[in-house]
């Protein structure tokens, strides 16, 4: 693992569940080394995390004989030469959304994995929710029909007040993007996933706060910085198959705290889900006898997707670490058995594509089409 | 009253509760007559909804003696020649919504109106729901600050089904557009209201069902006629002030029957509104304590507007006829006490001016910037 | 109509409106004549509600040959001679709840309404909610199977208040009894229209606040007066069929305003309502397939009881007048088709009676058992 | 650990989370063995679970000399010679609830507990949920004020189904009680925990499904035995301070999976908590300016007990795992610092003398008053 942040504990809680809950497992996790931006932040979070050495720099860990597959859960600049050289050291990869700065960085990584013939799967841990993958499961069953709706929010609030000092995730140099990347990236994958490929694209974006004080700054007045990427982003798209698409990020919306919505509308029923419910499916179907129609409320557990590997009954809730667990349990099903994961760099890639378009169409005022492929 | 469809029906309610409810009221409601497309029609119109008399046809009734105020409550290409003529007998009008088929009827309406110096007032009843209206003071109170997102939609789904018929709204002679001006004029109207005019807009729209029934013909395969409307439409639009809005009106969300909803993001705190459940406002300020931060869903009742004029206690509910019955409220007022109406024939035609800028941008797939006044 | 306080308002908008909605009607009411406790309030109510006339005292009333029908909308302890005179002038009686102070009382209104042969209506308008009629309508259709648990709950907050007043329904001489009758009733009644007879009770009650202000004093010393009626009173009961039942009455529940709820669950499925969301039932059915099994959110309109009369989607909603609307129009149905009205005096006797042992076993700290018919 | 089906899970992941999730922890937990009902049983889930070594019978674990606490994760029959022998062996206990079969055993291991000198903890998780560890925090701020009402249903499903076999929750040897004991006790320790003691209750109980296949057995006619536990327990109860307490546990509640609510009336404010959204907790001040009260939903994350221990935000949600680890947090710091731990064998030993209570009551038909200690 390279990077011990919010995701680094995440992961780690989800290696240790993984074949506690997936009985048999196809693998049992050892957690062989740990590295991070400096020794000393390595060597804590070798203990923190329970790993069984800890190395600096993270090149050295890329060639650790030991090491199958190299967890990169560090800010989106590092990806690219992470991934590259993890490829090339013939090691698998879990890579942390979005996968590059660019499109063009992104199909660099792909390519760069596929030629190496390594498995690669690109954190879009969100997809790994069971009422996510059971609203997959209803499309699939033919329960929503055509989709003629497909729309889309990720909203935080912890941007509004002026005095967030400015993170990495404030500047373009290591972001790529604002909202656009950080959680945006979410939604189109979901899109992608759940629906299919944008064809085009017209944006508007926004920054409210356009200087922060900088992390290091202190005091009453604080030295501050220049915010250069989006705080917000509100997206039409136009998806395969003829559906409207209508996304919206942004880090301005208070009361909304990790607010990933989504509802599909189509001819036979719609779908609506909120993450901040991420143990509920709301689904309403045009076939049930009229005088019952209605959207319903599903408690996901053992007799929905990922449901088994968790707990007896609905209702007794997963959490966060669960998206993350269930993604490790495909990527080690994916190593073991010889199969493609999913989501992988090719799903990465093609996000960072569509956010290529989008930051383009925002800077032009129009309509932008995305290329194929 | 001219027409007496859903929308005469409510108003005919209307116009009895309303001293019942706001006493001493500035006026008792006679019904003096009704017309409507037939000399049956109306004749069962008037005994139906309760009224002294009835004409036919409509001129008739806007010249008659006693009529103090003409209630126009039919298809939108009739709203003209009714408006304009009673404007000319010096009635007061109240006027359906949307005002005209376009901008430039709409600001001859106005004009007319002015003119006459007769009180105008058109429709948006929306306005009148109490929990909007305490959205309206909770703004007023500097309790959202600067605003940062408007999001809104209108959903409805009772156009999914494919053989639901060519009735007039989905007839561009008669209605002037589909989605937009039947259920997104109320939420353009909303926006105006709540945060400030359009500066521009970009849009995608969509027929999903070309064809249609026609409502005469009958049998297994009936005669059809083309649907020359939008069955949805999705406008990003930037509002005055910096606030970025999200709009989007559709007919073909199964599972939203009356969805009529907007969120309101701003420096201080949140808004949440929806219609289906229209005793509700949902408001979260950042201006409480850390730990007891939340979306508060008030019940609106006697502290609230109107609230007084209704129930003892919230949570008792009023229905859609409640928002006629505060409009009916505010019409005699103004009337009586010589107060302009709100919202009056102004609202009505600059919400037409925005519809036109919306078809445009659907139509050249490019941003259109409103002319000011 | 005899009152003209906050249920008279309703049941006169009620008069009004049910024509406009149920057409073609059984009848079109004609608002002969109206009484209240002084002359001055009997004349001002006439023309605020839209009366014929006023008389004084309400012995004329009853005995008016207009009139067809008396509405009692009276405190509790008048109900009684009101009805029984009304019955003796044969006249139809339509009757606030509860119906007397207690059972003998009841029956005795019971058997003078039979035995004129008059047709007698309770006001339990509740039941004439859409949503609780399409429970009925739900266990009609078996969809719940039998009937396991029944809890309801009825919570207000107007009483914590200690400065709230010594108003009549704090008091036992005019109410009988506290929120048991005031508001307890009502659920009572929910209990024997939607599962069956109360078989055995058993019971606590508080009062909370013990002494309040009287209504006429003020100052900032008030003169007091004492509550000798129950604040909340907590009810196990044994119902007929084996269904456990637990119900809950208080004016003492801070948030909850009119938060009248049920949840019946069976052996194929549960059904939950809370009045303050009274245009939606949540269903849930043990039938569906397993993974899209969840509790159903419907919001009633045109497919549901009483929808047609009013609007022509669901989700514009129905308020507090609607429940007396729909009763109106069953009361003018019985009359005019000389059918019995649902709920009538014989269900105002039962609920008196199972009151009746609601306060004994409160007083007597043990359980009992409800005499039958 | 002694036992391993899904609390032993969930205890596994907790004991691995808590340092990832605590840092500084007060401890690194090692998983030294784990035992089980067989040989087998041991060995699988010594391997599944992560456990340095596995042993056979308990007995040998309780006396190893690497142990430092015992995890007790077994039926309820179990729970006294193994706790018992722990504490004779001076190893710290952590118990699963009910601690015992009833309050005299009960009270025999919280004295050997005692005086051993252990640090002892019975693991009524469901305290450790950060929304109801806010719920405790607001009610000590005052926030709520004199308390006038609790009630709390526990409501699951899974019993509903006739053909679900006899497991050991249905035999009263093993489990002492049905849903009385299995998820009431959770629900009787809330009160405790955030009211006060009980001090007399009114009780009914019913099974419904009398007998129910034998889990051995299978085939279309398979054996059955007799159910001689509660399926439902329905309790008044009067609790300290004059609060009315009505408590509901059931298994045949289709729709409620895991439905622990609360909700708490004072004269301050109102608490709202359901287990099935167990990242929420719903809060009403009336201390809010009038035309803004309502019930707040407040997300759980930093700003709350236990937060900054997980997520950096709210709405990323933690699963039921969280309840164990923070349990285990509490555990290791206990020791580690030598302080007594919160919920302990008291509060388990009065948890099942409440339980005798409402048992007798059921059987005697009348109100039983608490002993106190």
């Amino acid at each position: 693992m390279i990077g011990a942040g919010m995701m680094g504990k995440a992961h780690s809680i989800g290696f240790r569940a993984m074949p506690m809950c997936f009985w048999p497992a196809p693998a049992i996790p050892r957690l062989v080394a740990i590295s991070d931006a400096t020794e000393k932040l390595a060597q804590e979070a070798c203990e923190r995390l329970g790993f069984e050495s800890w190395v600096f720099p993270w090149r050295k860990l890329v060639k650790m004989k030991d090491v199958e597959i190299v967890d990169v859960v560090t800010p989106n600049d590092t990806h690219k030469d992470m991934c590259i050289e993890a490829a090339e050291a013939e090691k698998h990869i879990y890579c942390e959304k979005p996968l590059a700065m660019n499109g063009k960085d992104a199909r660099e990584m792909f390519e760069a994995a596929e030629k190496a013939g390594v498995k690669h799967c690109v954190d879009f841990n969100y997809r790994m929710t069971p009422a996510v993958m059971l609203a997959k499961r209803l499309i699939q069953e033919g329960r929503v029909g055509k989709v003629y709706h497909f729309r889309a929010k990720y909203l935080q609030d912890f941007a509004v007040d002026a005095s967030f000092p400015l993170v990495w995730r404030f500047r373009r140099a290591i972001s790529g993007s604002g909202a656009l990347g950080d959680i945006g990236s979410h939604i189109i994958d979901l899109a992608r996933f759940l629906v299919g490929e944008f064809e085009k694209v017209a944006v508007m974006t926004e920054t409210f706060i356009e200087e922060r004080p900088l992390p290091e700054s202190s005091g009453s007045t604080p030295a501050k910085g220049l915010v250069d990427v989006d705080d917000a982003v509100c997206i039409l798209a136009r998806l395969e198959g003829g559906t409207l698409g209508v996304l919206e990020a942004s880090r301005f919306a208070y009361g909304r705290k990790n607010f990933q919505m989504f509802e599909i509308n189509g001819s036979k029923g719609s779908i609506y889900f909120n993450y901040e419910r991420m143990n509920e499916l709301k689904f309403y179907s045009a076939e049930d006898p009229e005088h019952v129609q209605g959207y319903k409320t599903i408690l996901t557990g053992p007799p929905h997707p990922y449901g088994k590997a968790w707990w007896p009954i609905p209702g007794l809730n997963v959490g966060f670490d669960a998206t993350v667990t269930n993604m490790i349990y495909e990527i080690a099903n994916g190593i073991v058995n010889n199969k493609q994961i999913i989501p992988n760099f090719y799903d990465g890639w093609k996000c960072c594509q569509i956010m290529d378009a989008i930051l383009k169409s925002a800077e032009e005022g129009a309509w932008i089409t995305l290329r194929t492929r």
